[in-house]
């Protein structure tokens, strides 16, 4: 079940058991020191996005950063993290099976816990479960700002759901969840900053309208690791979800103007086989790392690419077979999609300078529920 | 870590918590019979791989019908094996890492183990295992029979691994790993009859060239679910090493003259949101079902469209928008390919006609080393 960890505090980098999850904490650290200096001078807040990391370990490192709580997507991560300690937690997702939202609000003597709701169906869930649990449960609800996926449409719409859960005797209104997903992985600076833009305008233009109704919105929340400062410039969000700074991965590093944060995960393999000359196969397939934002990056082997993933092996290649590594040796594979990576590992082996130094539970992966 | 199973026995199958890996009994026990007497009246036998089911309980079942033991890709797979009781294990893969090979050779008491090698590096890190645990391990000689990955060509270089093999006291030569993997997906009869009928020749001429230098293969294995009956009618395997058919794939599906075994695979998914007409989003997306050949498939929806998969979402549309399940119905998602599905799942829940009747834990998921 819980795999054994791939390594011990104190091995050389060289010795860990690959595939293994590897987070290297100078540049870790330096993105939370980072996000924490961008958020500093502004009016928002970061609700880091537990998503990405699935831990309580990292979530309570990016409170004591100034973070005044944490995103998730399944009430399963809102378990793990509420069990860690982690005081304040949005589920910014619709959840509307009724033994799901039974356990968020058993969560309540925990965390302070809040949930999205994009319709009728879903806040009458919400309702009958607050009630059942003799509590009153905090509701945002979500709107789609532009990616098309799930939320109501900006104004009217939004204002009646709004209207809905204040008239509520079991919930509370706790704002606007308002994430454009898409726009994360535009690739110019101008497509981001059209995309948001649009999204700020229907967002501002909501809040305006549930003032005007009376409804503050405690949070408007969304903004992820590739606009993020886009929404801070708008002025309109003041809750920030960026889940992938503290990571980053080969997807994000293709933006053009990419975030100001530094590559600090990476999934370490081992050559295991080099049959011929010009290939050398890897102990990390699709089953190691995630491959739907394309494949990973070859870390600090130039002119070598990893050509072919399949479940437990990665064929690497290049022109002059003598960049390859060899037989043996270990390599860190950039993710070309940090979440899901970190989704399929058990452990998170922490190294500095080339040493472990910790290893902390992926405690939320799967979070199937 | 291991997470809550998302059911109970005796439940009614759209009462299950969404995602879950969902195993159809009566398709699945089908399809163990079949491949049985598929396989009964031929000189093979099947060796399974457990790549696809990670499971001791499967590898029970199969070996009941007549499997003769088990493949596994990694050690950790191997480990999850023997502790629940199979017997014979082959690593069907290359294994150099001595912290691996250890504990490797720490099974050999519960389990007859085998391990694979495609050159003198794997072979000379095996024989230290195998001197240090005070035991001989038995090495088969991975040859490359097609598909381009790892193994040495078949003929002399394959015989010289094999006699070097031979001639160490602490090794056993146990045969030839000799898997096409690439030729499993190839769409027609024709295709895969050429690149089976050119991997049984290069196959046959290296056991006969073995042969005349006194060295019998106990095992010839190789074959999946989308050849094997190839490798049957060459004669030139003795152990076949299908794993999907158990469960089977959208993929295989889509290969002209499938194999002849039933869909018991499923993620089952929940619409948690439909904010407009034509849309439906149901709350099963890349971390729970696998998208690296291709799409899910929307079971008993004709006109419905798996359209697109984020982390933890997946859109369904449709043309004529009636088509689609509503909000709150559960839905039955056949998965692109089977193993890493399998793999991002902790719980199997067995349903038979509509009612859960067991749950199986995933027990060798990630396997990461």
């Amino acid at each position: 079940m819980l795999q054994a960890p791939p390594a011990e505090p104190g091995m050389r980098e060289e010795e860990v058991d690959t595939p293994a999850l590897l987070l290297d904490l100078d540049a870790f650290e330096h993105n939370l020191d980072t996000m924490a200096a961008i958020l500093a001078p502004t009016g928002a807040k970061l609700r880091a996005h537990a998503k990405t990391h699935k831990s309580p370990i990292i979530a309570l490192q990016q409170m004591k950063r100034g973070a005044i709580g944490q995103c998730v997507q399944k009430v399963a991560e809102a378990e793990a993290l509420a069990w860690g300690g982690v005081p304040d937690i949005l589920v910014s997702n619709e959840v509307i099976a009724p033994r799901k939202l039974a356990r968020l609000a058993a969560l309540s003597g925990l965390a302070k816990v809040a949930v999205c709701a994009d319709g009728e169906h879903g806040i009458a869930a919400i309702e009958s479960a607050a009630e059942a649990a003799g509590l009153r449960m905090t509701v945002l609800v979500e709107i789609d700002c532009g990616g098309g996926r799930c939320g109501v449409a900006p104004g009217p719409e939004a204002v009646a759901l709004a209207e809905r859960i204040a008239g509520s005797r079991h919930l509370i209104f706790g704002g606007l969840q308002s994430y454009h997903g898409s726009a994360q992985h535009y690739r110019t600076p101008a497509q981001r900053q059209q995309a948001i833009g649009a999204a700020a305008d229907g967002t501002r233009r909501t809040v305006e309208q549930l003032r005007q109704r009376g409804l503050d919105c405690a949070i408007v929340g969304g903004a992820g690791t590739g606009t993020f400062r886009n929404e801070l410039a708008s002025g309109v969000w003041n809750e920030i979800q960026a889940g992938s700074y503290a990571f980053m991965d080969a997807d994000y590093g293709r933006n053009d103007d990419p975030p100001p944060f530094r590559q600090s995960l990476f999934v370490l393999a081992q050559v295991m086989s080099a049959p011929r000359p010009g290939l050398a196969v890897v102990d990390a397939g699709h089953k190691a790392v995630a491959i739907d934002s394309g494949p990973p990056l070859v870390h600090g082997f130039p002119g070598v690419t990893y050509a072919g993933a399949s479940d437990e092996h990665g064929t690497l290649k290049a022109e002059d077979p003598s960049a390859l590594p060899r037989l043996g040796q270990s390599v860190r594979l950039v993710p070309g999609h940090c979440d899901p990576t970190v989704d399929r590992h058990d452990w998170y082996v922490g190294v500095r300078k080339g040493r472990v130094e910790c290893l902390w539970p992926v405690a939320a992966r799967g979070g199937m529920a």
